[in-house]
C-alpha cells in the first residue's frame, strides 16, 4: 500500500478528502477554468495548431497529472515556452496548420511523455541539474522576447514568419505597410487594457473596499472581459468584413481519441527536440511546484513529478492535444484561489470539457488580435533584465553561459539556445574543476588555524611547505596537481617536507591517486618527504584500499596543527643529525 | 627573445650545445635508428600502409618535433595504438592498401596536426584531462589485445580481417586450415626469440660480465638479429617459393613531397577519428615526456607539446607519412642511450633517411611474419591486467569506466571505445557532483574540532544543527542542497538554528546562490535562523557582491567553534526570553 502510494499519490490525499476541501477545490477550479479558456486557445495558436487543440490539451492531461503528480496546486496544460518549442520542432518536419503538423505535435507529446516516464522510473531527475538557473532564466527571457515579437503580426493583422529574431523582425518590418487598421485598434486596445488590468485594476478594487485576495483574482479574470468585449465589437460592427481575422468555427466535441503515428524516421527527427522540451518543461514545472509546496510546508518528489508530467503528456498525445507542463501563471492562480488537492485540477478539466462541448460557438467571432494581446501581456512578464545584471555582478562564468543562451536563442533558435547554454555551463564547470584553487598556508599566531599566506599574517618554516588543495582530486585536475606541487618544490631550494592539507578534498579518484603516487615518488627523488593532514574519513577509507599509504614517505596526521608541529620537530632533528633523516622518525613512528 | 623561445625551445637548448653533448646525442641516435627501422616498417604494415610509409613518418616529423617540442628525450614516430586507429579510421573511407587509403592516412595526419596546433595555440591542453587514467589504461590494454590478435594472421600466413575482436577472431579461426607451415615456423621462432631476448638475454649478458646498461641496450637491438636471420633464411632456402610472404621491393628514395587532398566531405568523415587520435596520441606522449623529464628534473610544457606534436603531424602529412606521436618504447631507449637534447632525434632522422635511401634493398626478402612477431612482442607489454584489479579495489566508478572502455573497444572498435570511456567517466563525475557528501557534525569534547556525528562521539544541541557540506556548491547540486537541508529541518522539531559549515565549499555559483537564498527564506518561514561558518576567502568575496548577506537571517562566523558557542548562547537567551529571539542578538550584533 505504501509502495503503491509512492506511485499513486492520490491514495494519500484521497483519504482525507471532505466537504470543506471539496468547496475550496471547486471555487479554485471555477476561477482557473475562466482564466484557462482564452489562454488555451492562444497558446495553441502560438504553437501553430488549431485553437481547439489547446482546449483538448487542458482536459485529459490534467486528470493524468492529478492521479500521478505530487504537487497539490500545480496546474498542467499548454504553456508559452513549450508552445514555442512545439512550433519550432514540428515546423522542422511539416508546415504549420497542415495535418502532418498536427500529427507531429501528437508525436512530440508522446515522445516527451515516454521520455519523462522513463526518466522518472530510472530516477534520472538529476539530469535536469544540467540546466543551471542562469541558463533557464536566460532561455525564458529570450523565449518571451521571441513569442512577444511573433505575436505582433496578429496585432497588425499581417503575415510574418520565422522562429528566430532576425527572420521574424525582417518579415514583420517588411509587412508593416499591409497593416489592417481595425485589427490594430482591437489589438492595441486589448493589450493596453490587459496591461492596465494587471497593474492598475487590483489597487483600484482594493481602494474600492474589496479585500486584496478577491481583488487579485478578479484582476486575473481580465482577459475574459477583453475576449467578451472584442468579440461583441466584431459582431456589432461586422469587422470580419473589414479584414479582422477571427478564431472561426471551433468543433463542439469531446477530446478526440488520437493515436500518434509511428514512423521511425519522423520519431528520430523529433527525438532531440522532444528531449529538450521535456527537460525544459520539467525544470519549469518542478520549480513552480517546489515554490508552492514550500509555502504550505508540503513536499514534492522530483522523480515522481517526472512520472506525473510523463503521464500528462502521454494523455495529451492520445486525446488530440500537444505537449504540456505545469504552468507558472495558472498554478499560482490555482494556489491563490485556494486549491487544496489535485482534485481542483480534475474539476478544472471538467470545466474546460464543458467549454469544449457547449461554449465554443460563442468564440467563433473572437478576434485573433485579442488572443495575441493575451499572449504578449503574459509573456512579457517572463522577460527579466534584472537577473542578468545580478548574475553579472556575482559570477562572470554564469553570466557568460546566460548570455550565450539568450543570444543563441534569439539569433539562431530555441533548441540551439538550450544546447549552447548547457554545453557552455558544462565546459566552464569542467574547466574550473580542472584548475582548482590551492593555497600555501601558515599558522595564524597563537591559534591552531592555518590560513593562506597571501591573505593573512601567518607563521611558516622554510623547510616545511603546506599546500591546502581546495577541491576534490579527480581525473580532471590530476595533471594540474602534479604540475602545481612540483612547481612549488622547484621554487623552494631549502624545502625538506611537504604537507598536503586535505580538509577540502572530498574525494580522490583513481587518476588522482596515480598522480599522488607520482608526486610521492618524484618528491622522494628530490629529497622531500610528503605528508598528508586532515584527510576526511571516506577519503582515508579509500586510500587504505590502495598501496599509496605503504609507499608514502611521510605520515598522515589527523590535524594540520599536529602535522606542522611534528614535521618542524622532524626537520630540526634532521638538521641536528646532519641532514640524515631518522627513518623511523620520518615515518612518524617516534 | 624569451617569448620566441617559448614557441621555439631549440633557441634555449641550442645555446649550450657542445662536443660532449654531441657525442651523447650521436650514440643515442645510432641505437634508436637500429631499433626504429624494423619497428617503422612493422607499424606501417599494421596501419594497412606500404612499409616505406613507416620510414617516411620517422624522418621529417622528428625534425619538426625537435624544433618545437619541449621534451629532450621524446622520440616521435609511428606507434602501435595510433597505427591501429589510423587503420580503423582510413578503412571507413577506403580499402587498406589502395591509393585512396594512403591519401586518407595523409589527411588524418594533416587534420590531427592542425587540431593539435590549434589546441596548443588556444591553450586547450586541459581537454586531454577528459581522458582519465583508467580509461587510457583500459584503452591501451584493449588496443594491445586487438593488435596482437590481428598479427596472428601473419604468423600463420593466412588472410583475416576485422577491427574488433568478434570479426577478427572468427575470420582467423576459419582460416586456420590454410596455415602456411614455413611461415608458421619463422613466425613462432621469431616470436619466441624476441620474448627470450626481452626476458633472458640481458641477465645472460650481465652474467657474462657486461655492465647492465650496455647489456640492456644490446638486448633492445634483438629485433635486428631476428630481421637479419629470418631474411637470410628466406634467401638461403628460397622460402618465397614455398609461400612465405616477404616485404618485397621498397622504393629507394627521399620522403616524397605529398599534398593532402582537400575534399570537404572526406575531411568531415575523418574529423572525429582525427580528433580522437590526436588526443590519445597527445595523452600518451605527454605522460612519457613527463616521466622522462622528471628523472632529470627538467620540465615540459603541455601546451607547447601540443604545438610540437602538431608540427610533427603536419610534417608527416607533407612527406608521405601518417599520424605519429611520441612513443614509449623508443623514447625510453633514447633516454637510456644517453640522448641529451632533441638533436639526438634529428640525428635519428638522418639515420633513417640513410636507411630509406640505401638499405631498403636488403629488406626485400624480410618475411612479414618476422615483422608480425616484433609487433606482437612489443604490444603484449602494453596489455596490463594488474591495473584493472587495483582500480577495482580502489573505486568502483573508475573500474566501471575502465571496463566499459575495454569491452566497447574489444567488441565494437577503438573509436566507440574511447568515446564510451570518456562519456561514462563524465556521466559518473557529474552524477557524483550532483549528490555530494554532507555530514551532520558535532564538537569533539575538549577540542575545537567538529566531526561527523556518525563517525565520532561528539557534543550536539537539539536546538542547533550543524551541516558540513563536503563539496563546492554549483548548479549540479543546487537542487540537492535545497532538498537535503529542508529534510534535516523537517526531521528536527526542536530546531531553532542551522549552521552551514562551509570549510569544504570552494565555490558557490549563481544557481547555488539562488538555492541558498531559497533555503534562507524557507527556514525563516519555519522559524529557523540560518548561519554560516568557515566561509573561505574567495567564496566570501563573491557573496559580498550579492544580496544574500543582507537577507541572511543569522550571521557568518570565521570558525565553527565560535559559531557553535555563539549560537548555543543565542538559543539559551531565546529560551530565557520565552522563545522570542532578540533581533540584534540573532544578527550577531551583540
Amino acid at each position: 500500500m505504501r509502495a503503491l502510494a509512492r506511485y499513486l499519490p492520490i491514495l494519500e490525499w484521497g483519504r482525507g478528502y471532505n466537504r470543506t476541501v471539496l468547496t475550496s477545490d471547486l471555487v479554485a477550479a471555477m476561477i482557473v477554468t475562466i482564466m484557462l479558456i482564452p489562454q488555451s486557445l492562444a497558446y495553441a495558436m502560438l504553437a501553430g495548431l488549431p485553437p481547439e487543440v489547446g482546449l483538448y490539451a487542458s482536459i485529459l492531461p490534467i486528470f493524468a497529472y492529478a492521479l500521478f503528480g505530487t504537487s497539490r496546486a500545480l496546474a498542467v496544460g499548454p504553456v508559452a515556452v513549450i508552445s514555442l518549442m512545439t512550433l519550432t520542432a514540428a515546423s522542422s518536419v511539416a508546415a504549420p496548420g497542415s495535418p502532418e503538423f498536427i500529427a507531429a505535435a501528437l508525436i512530440l507529446a508522446l515522445l516527451s511523455g515516454l521520455m519523462l516516464l522513463a526518466m522518472g522510473i530510472l530516477r534520472l531527475g538529476f539530469l535536469a541539474n544540467l540546466l543551471s538557473h542562469p541558463v533557464v532564466s536566460g532561455f525564458i527571457t529570450a523565449s518571451g522576447i521571441i513569442i512577444a515579437t511573433s505575436q505582433v503580426k496578429s496585432l497588425l493583422g499581417v503575415q510574418a514568419s520565422g522562429q528566430a529574431m532576425p527572420e521574424l523582425v525582417s518579415t514583420l518590418v517588411s509587412s508593416i505597410p499591409q497593416t489592417n487598421l481595425p485589427t490594430l485598434v482591437i489589438g492595441v486596445a486589448a493589450t493596453a487594457f490587459l496591461f492596465w488590468v494587471r497593474k492598475g485594476l487590483k489597487p483600484l478594487l482594493v481602494k474600492a473596499g474589496l479585500p486584496p485576495r478577491p481583488a487579485d483574482l478578479l484582476a486575473k479574470a481580465g482577459p475574459i472581459a477583453a475576449v467578451a468585449v472584442s468579440t461583441l465589437a466584431v459582431i456589432a460592427f461586422d469587422l470580419e468584413a473589414q479584414g479582422v481575422k477571427v478564431v472561426g468555427d471551433i468543433p463542439q466535441s469531446l477530446p478526440p481519441f488520437t493515436v500518434p503515428l509511428f514512423d521511425a524516421e519522423l520519431w528520430g527527427k523529433l527525438a532531440v527536440p522532444a528531449l529538450l522540451l521535456s527537460i525544459i518543461g520539467f525544470v519549469e514545472s518542478v520549480s513552480v511546484a517546489q515554490t508552492l509546496a514550500a509555502k504550505k510546508r508540503q513536499r514534492i518528489s522530483p522523480d515522481q513529478e517526472l512520472i506525473g508530467l510523463g503521464a500528462a503528456n502521454v494523455a495529451a498525445s492520445f486525446s488530440g492535444g500537444y505537449p504540456v507542463t505545469g504552468g507558472f501563471a495558472r498554478s499560482v492562480v490555482n494556489f491563490d484561489a485556494g486549491a487544496e488537492t489535485p482534485a481542483a485540477g480534475a474539476f478544472t478539466a471538467i470545466g474546460i470539457l464543458i467549454a469544449a462541448l457547449f461554449l465554443t460557438p460563442l468564440l467563433a467571432s473572437l478576434p485573433i488580435a485579442t488572443l495575441a494581446a493575451t499572449i504578449i501581456v503574459a509573456v512579457l512578464s517572463l522577460v527579466d533584465f534584472k537577473t542578468p545584471r545580478e548574475v553579472f555582478r556575482y559570477s562572470r562564468a554564469d553570466f557568460a553561459a546566460m548570455m550565450a543562451t539568450i543570444l543563441v536563442t534569439l539569433l539562431v533558435g530555441v533548441e540551439p539556445g538550450v544546447i549552447a547554454g548547457v554545453a557552455l555551463s558544462l565546459a566552464l564547470f569542467l574547466w574550473r574543476a580542472s584548475r582548482p584553487h590551492a593555497a600555501i598556508v601558515g599558522r595564524v599566531p597563537e591559534t591552531e588555524h592555518f590560513r593562506n599566506v597571501k591573505r593573512h599574517k601567518v607563521f611558516t618554516d622554510p623547510r616545511v611547505l603546506t599546500i591546502r588543495i581546495d577541491e576534490s582530486l579527480t581525473y580532471l585536475n590530476a595533471r594540474w596537481l602534479e604540475e602545481f606541487v612540483l612547481e612549488q618544490v622547484a621554487d623552494a631550494p631549502q624545502l625538506r617536507h611537504l604537507i598536503l592539507m586535505c580538509s577540502a578534498v572530498n574525494a580522490i579518484d583513481a587518476s588522482a591517486l596515480e598522480s599522488m603516487e607520482a608526486i610521492n615518488h618524484r618528491l622522494s627523488d628530490a629529497g622531500v618527504t610528503l605528508h598528508l593532514s586532515e584527510v576526511k574519513g571516506p577519503v582515508m577509507d579509500a586510500l587504505e584500499r590502495s598501496h599509496f599509504l605503504d609507499a608514502l614517505t611521510g605520515s598522515v596526521f589527523l590535524s594540520q596543527n599536529a602535522a606542522f608541529d611534528a614535521v618542524v620537530a622532524l626537520a630540526n632533528a634532521e638538521e641536528a643529525s646532519n641532514g640524515e633523516p631518522d627513518p623511523l622518525l620520518a615515518r612518524g613512528m617516534i
